[in-house]
């Protein structure tokens, strides 16, 4: 595999020191060691560990319990979750309960993040009862081809993680890490895979295994080669997939160190926002509100589709919307709009049927015939009613300050959360400390190769 | 026929009295006679005074010379004028030159305003050489079935005039005094008429003769029983046609003698368009410069295009227009915009190609990479690029004050008289006497129907 000169260089900072490589597995091998002495799992290193295309520096260990499919539901969540609480209190570290699809324990042991997760050991991937269940077969799958591959996924995972298309939680809506592994798998190597993204767009399908049951529109579909029914991409965006597209082409056009560079956050004070938007001339408004007690999977869609609906709101009332975005804080969540124009003239043209259709037109004309109206109904060059009326939102601070809010398209736990208390934040106002790093990446938008443009 | 009672009395007013029609038949004779005396060609009288269609006060009268088909285009015109010229001032009357499709010569006899217009005595309609030789076969063919309609065709033109949609020149875009008598001969009669065209919609034919030869896609066609080619109809607007639409139903469901009350005529004043922009909270901008030297023919669509060409510059500039129309005065014209938005912040977002193609997305890209703009170019939830620049034009009066506005589609003869000289008014500055009536039609648009609600 040939290599451009640096990535050697990036290569050696990517590769876990054998130290802890040593550390992290000799955890694992206790871990596994008391589910396997409990008489009731079987243990597995599952994740990027057991593959061994975990990048230095990276603290999680992922530990499944696989039970009997024999076993109830009931009594594997009750009995997985005992056997990890006790198992870890037992190396004497603190069990805390999570809860995603299943609940499981999560704990710190030596500084390394680790969850021990219960799942069936079923025959076949097809037999899954939970999603957890199928990771076992992922981590069979890769363990067994990957090898010689591994440098490959280190240089992806940090090239996607730099460039800001790395993790397939909700709000990044990235490449997940299994992903990774299966391109550079497809590809047979990074800079294979780097040469054919440069050349995709949406609606590309890989089907590695040639198996594909079942048809997804999604933007990248990668079929599971461990479950021809299920899109290994589905929780790609088109926007990541895009960003995606667009780093690989820079890189095949000009490879360079900065792609691995790492994520650079930044952050914007106060003033600094109140600058920026003095130099936009827009007009920001902020809504705050305690974050649900959900955990992201749930809360994350709901604060999309709310922001959705207040964009339609402003919209529907005639305000001109630059951009609009949503964060989710562990105490509060802030909802941002943009606008353009927040403040409208009392004058609203507001359409109607065609006169010809005698039903429509006579309800039109006998609603607006004796109303105060500014002008009308007339009749346009199109044929059809319009009336010139008093509109009732001026200003987009009195509408969101208003219930009219609530005929907003929301997530339900949203709707319930600002329906108890909510504030309305105007400009420079909308900064908090906590915002500040959400606040300096909405008001810099940029392409993955724009952040970058300067390192390069 | 039955009538409404009150149409008597509304008919005793339209009749032209018997004095009136002496006069008007007795100027005829001596025209006609006179055309005879020259040897040179026969002498017809058209239009509604033939027909005996026409209203008590207007004070119209054309004669027509019928010329033989062997007399060349040229001598028509040459030795018709000049025929035309000589019996105007043997009359004793002031002859004036004027041009339609050909040139003719009108004059004003006893208060009468005459037109004498040279055309070919062809022997059927379909081989006419110009639209004026079409005009004898219409008077005949009316004068031979009008007999006991005329009352009706009386009725319909007032109700008409009334309602504001009678005139078939350009600027109205009403029904034609032709097309009203073959309505009532279709119909058979005022009343059988209204209940029909109640229930009429865009897209409604008529072919009394039954010879259709041509397909339109006029709102309204109506086959020229002379010409089978042609639609009587083909200069109603769609909002004329629906105008007279919503008055016929309103007619059929509640006759009145309001609806024979003639075209009302409003004003506004400076101090009234002041206070009517107040409450509407709109901003008002005009476009005056001399009217170019040609007939409305040729400049009212060309008022029309422009209008359409500059509000569609405002709108490509992220203005906000409610509505925008224009008017010919003898010395001036205007060019009306009311905008809801007139001023806007400096940032205006751009949006680009999709990135997953590659060269212009790799133009978009290179021509924004290093020039100042607010934000990116980034990637849109939609896959797109685009970029937060610097708008040129923040305000509608730097907009329409700069050589900009000429970027816009606009009629030859309007755009030559606009670089000229043309002056921007803002508010109520735009008033001034002559647009007095124009700018109150245009502040209070109404259907008919509202207009005449007061009075029924």
């Amino acid at each position: 595999m040939s290599r451009n000169s640096f990535e050697g260089d990036v290569l050696a900072s990517l590769r876990p020191r054998p130290g802890e490589r040593e550390h992290i597995h000799a955890i694992a091998a206790v871990i596994i060691k008391r589910i396997r002495e409990s008489g009731l799992a079987d243990g597995m290193v599952v994740g990027s560990v057991a593959r061994d295309t975990w990048i230095s520096g990276d603290r999680d260990l992922d530990v499944f319990m696989l039970f009997s499919p024999s076993v109830s539901r009931d009594d594997l969540e009750e009995k997985g979750v005992r056997l990890a609480r006790k198992i870890v209190e037992d190396i004497g570290a603190i069990p805390v309960e999570k809860y995603a699809e299943h609940p499981y324990i999560n704990t710190i042991i030596d500084g390394l993040d680790v969850d021990l997760v219960p799942c069936y050991a079923v025959e076949e991937a097809s037999s899954i009862q939970s999603a957890v269940d199928r990771t076992p077969f992922h981590t069979r799958y890769v363990k067994g081809r990957i090898a010689g591959l591994e440098d490959d996924v280190l240089l992806l995972k940090q090239f996607a993680k730099t460039g800001g298309v790395y993790g397939s939680d909700l709000m990044t809506e990235g490449l997940a890490g299994y992903l990774c592994e299966i391109l550079v798998l497809y590809a047979g190597g990074f800079r294979p895979l780097i040469e054919s993204v440069s050349q995709w767009k949406p609606g590309m399908v890989i089907d590695i295994e040639g198996h594909q049951k079942k048809a997804f529109d999604d933007p990248l579909v990668v079929i599971d080669p461990v479950d021809p029914k299920r899109n290994v991409a589905a929780s790609l965006s088109l926007r990541r997939f895009e960003e995606f597209i667009e780093l690989c082409r820079a890189y095949n056009n000009g490879p360079s160190a900065a792609f691995f560079g790492g994520p650079k956050v930044g952050r914007i004070t106060q003033p600094g926002l109140q600058a920026v938007l003095d130099e936009r001339g827009t007009s920001m408004y902020a809504l705050v509100f305690p974050t649900p007690h959900q955990i992201p999977d749930i809360i994350v869609p709901q604060l999309r589709r709310t922001i959705g609906g207040i964009s339609d709101l402003l919209c529907r009332n005639d305000f001109i919307l630059n951009r609009a975005a949503g964060y989710m804080g562990d105490k509060e969540c802030i909802l941002i709009f943009e606008v353009i124009v927040d403040t409208l003239p009392p004058l609203k043209c507001h359409k109607g049927p065609p006169v010809h259709h005698p039903v429509n037109a006579g309800k039109f004309v006998s609603k607006y015939l004796d109303s105060a109206v500014f002008a009308g109904p007339y009749i346009t060059e199109s044929g059809t009613y319009a009336v010139e009326i008093r509109r009732k939102w001026l200003t987009v601070e009195a509408l969101l300050s208003s219930e009219d809010i609530f005929t907003a398209r929301m997530g339900k736990y949203i709707e319930r959360s600002m329906r108890k208390n909510y504030t309305l934040f105007c400009g420079a106002e909308c900064w908090n400390e906590e915002f500040s790093q959400f606040l300096y990446e909405f008001i810099h938008p940029s392409s993955p190769l724009m952040r970058l443009h300067d390192a390069i």
